[in-house]
């Protein structure tokens, strides 16, 4: 039975400017019905291994996608991207990179790590709106995830 | 300096009306000015690999994504993923499987071998055109490629 509770995107953020537009963003294109906010690293690995406080999670409802910024407290993006990515339990959760870096460093080493896309966020408040509500409709509308959450 | 020939988009699909119907979306959404066309795996292959008629491609300007479907003839388009997701000189290339197979067997699979999405081809032809110009401007347009065409 599908559980209208599921969350179907976990976002990583812990910039309150770039957390309040994407919430918006995603609200706008109806798409928020169903987000986790985490606001670390630390938050993000207990949500997607089902630990600590989301203990009471099943790996069998991943959500259908992780936006995950880089620069983050307690744990950096590339070690949850790693994490993620090196555990067979969630390995398949589709991981979209949204970060203020366009270093090739950063770049190269997330699509090494295994991340699914990777997202520049424009700097411009409208172009960044527009690039959530993209890539929201994308990972939860168009994208057929590895598990669902039926 | 930037090669403006360069192929953005490696379109992989044997079926002639599909073929039509994803060029047409791409070329409405002016996005396929740089698309080149495989008809088979191994055809897809030897771009990718730079073997054969593409034996002057390089490497280090690969395309932006791939549009890959599964039932290919010649070579499978899971056997496809296979060598591109396990070679470290294509793996970083994103693989966008489009395809009509929505089992369960087919999505897990592909995922396993590292597809960075998965997209089921939508049955109605105009439901079919905006997913292929959604996908075309998340990947093209959206998504920060691992190596540029520069």
């Amino acid at each position: 039975m599908s559980d209208p509770t599921s969350v179907e995107l976990l976002l990583v953020e812990d910039n309150p400017q770039d957390l309040e537009l994407t919430l918006r963003a995603l609200r706008k294109a109806n798409l928020a019905a169903r987000v986790h906010v985490a606001r670390d690293g630390v938050e993000a690995a207990e949500f997607l291994f089902c630990e600590g406080p989301h203990a009471t999670r099943q790996f069998s409802r991943p959500p259908k996608v992780v936006l995950l910024d880089l620069k983050l407290p307690k744990l950096d993006g590339l070690e949850v991207i790693k994490r993620v990515k090196g555990d067979p339990r969630t390995k398949f959760i589709p991981i979209v990179v949204l970060t203020s870096s366009r270093e090739q460093r950063d770049v190269v080493e997330s699509y090494q790590l295994g991340v699914n896309s990777y997202i520049v966020k424009p700097v411009n408040s409208d172009h960044f709106s527009a690039a959530v509500r993209e890539l929201g409709t994308y990972w939860l509308l168009l994208n057929q995830p590895p598990k669902t959450n039926a």
